[in-house]
């Protein structure tokens, strides 16, 4: 598979009614030409969220046309789907759409497993696959890809188009070429870079680095919705 | 315990002789008036190395004079105690220096239990007690304290006094005092930050980011030798 570097793509955002979602949306939206799906269970509220995207950009002088719906309708023929769903529904997730995945679909996990302690320290709390980018990679169908990525950013901020980013994404994943063409979407988003953190394999890692971030913005003064850069 | 903010300290590096421990001593050397201390396993070697080090910062016009010797010589009337040693031999080391440990010393872990797979990946791999800190805290005595510290720093780029840091250590410890004494010292090494990453509970999250550092390293071209910002 060539990496689709430089061409439009369609990008599907499932869950991109909140969270992680809404900030690649918009910045997407704002940052590339390349079209933009807004994916919810409840097709309505794809739809309603696709348009408050188009009314934010268009205020910020930037005229989009952002489709909505259903998670499988917005899957169809997309290039990118990108799963942003809390961790133990990301798999199910996937297997609610698969028939509706292209051949050679890039499927995207930023999903990471959490706890919480009774002092309020989240915990890295993986499920037995190793990871949970492990776990949703057994869900999806072997005409398909998943790359995880977007673990470790700050979701307020990438959604506040007003904030500077300047920070490191971590891609993890076995397909050489799909790992490049999400690096590629990742840093059409000004003020990310995407740095390759090696195989599914690694995903542990990647999203430990989680929970840690939270535990510091609860630790310190002045420090919070906290990326990371490596350097 | 108050925070000694200001006052010079001694501070002995247990195995000062190489890996982080070499760049803590020529750095805290070369940016602060504190005490250096070099131990080792074998007195003389503790002695030669501070002699190396003494004459490397007079080769920059810092005339410092740098003890060495033993480990247990060493941390005698230390107020920190810096286990650059080993993930699995750092709980022994101090049982066998527990005897001079002062009344209220500080002892620093930076240590990180890690594993290497077939392919070459690294893992973060704890002891039972959760993290290396933790297994090491336990071998602590209870007149002094013990603070996790410095895990994540790039020893060689540590221990090039030509190389700008600009990065970040995160703290962990159960004791707020001997955490802040901690973070000073460490914000006395220029371009170093030191960041609160909450109690000794929250310490496998910590050890997790030095993995992933070398996984990155490992994986994109031109990055080696990483340090981290959380920003």
């Amino acid at each position: 598979m060539p990496t689709r570097r430089g061409s439009a793509m369609r990008i599907a955002l499932l869950g991109g009614t909140g969270d992680i979602g809404q900030g690649l949306a918009l910045r997407w939206a704002y940052d590339t030409d390349h079209e933009i799906r807004i994916g919810s269970r409840d097709d309505e509220r794809g739809e309603a969220k696709a348009e408050e995207y188009e009314t934010e950009l268009l205020s910020r002088g930037r005229d989009r046309e952002i489709a909505g719906g259903g998670n499988e309708a917005m899957t169809e023929s997309a290039d990118v789907v990108v799963l942003s769903i809390p961790p133990y529904y990301a798999a199910d997730t996937v297997e609610a759409v698969a028939d509706a995945l292209d051949d050679g679909a890039i499927v995207v996990s930023p999903a990471v497993g959490m706890e919480r302690d009774d002092d309020g320290n989240f915990r890295y709390a993986p499920p037995p696959a190793g990871s949970v980018t492990e776990h949703v990679a057994a869900a999806v169908p072997g005409r398909a890809t998943l790359v995880g990525a977007f673990h470790t950013l700050p979701a307020d901020r990438l959604a506040n188009l007003d904030a500077e980013l300047g920070f490191d994404t971590l891609l993890v994943g076995d397909d050489g070429d799909a790992k490049r063409t999400i690096a590629d979407l990742a840093e059409q988003i000004v003020g990310l870079r995407a740095v390759d953190a090696g195989g599914l394999a690694n995903s542990a890692g990647v999203e430990s680095v989680t929970p840690l971030l939270i535990n510091i913005a609860r630790n310190n003064e002045g420090m919070h919705d906290l990326g990371v850069e490596f350097k």
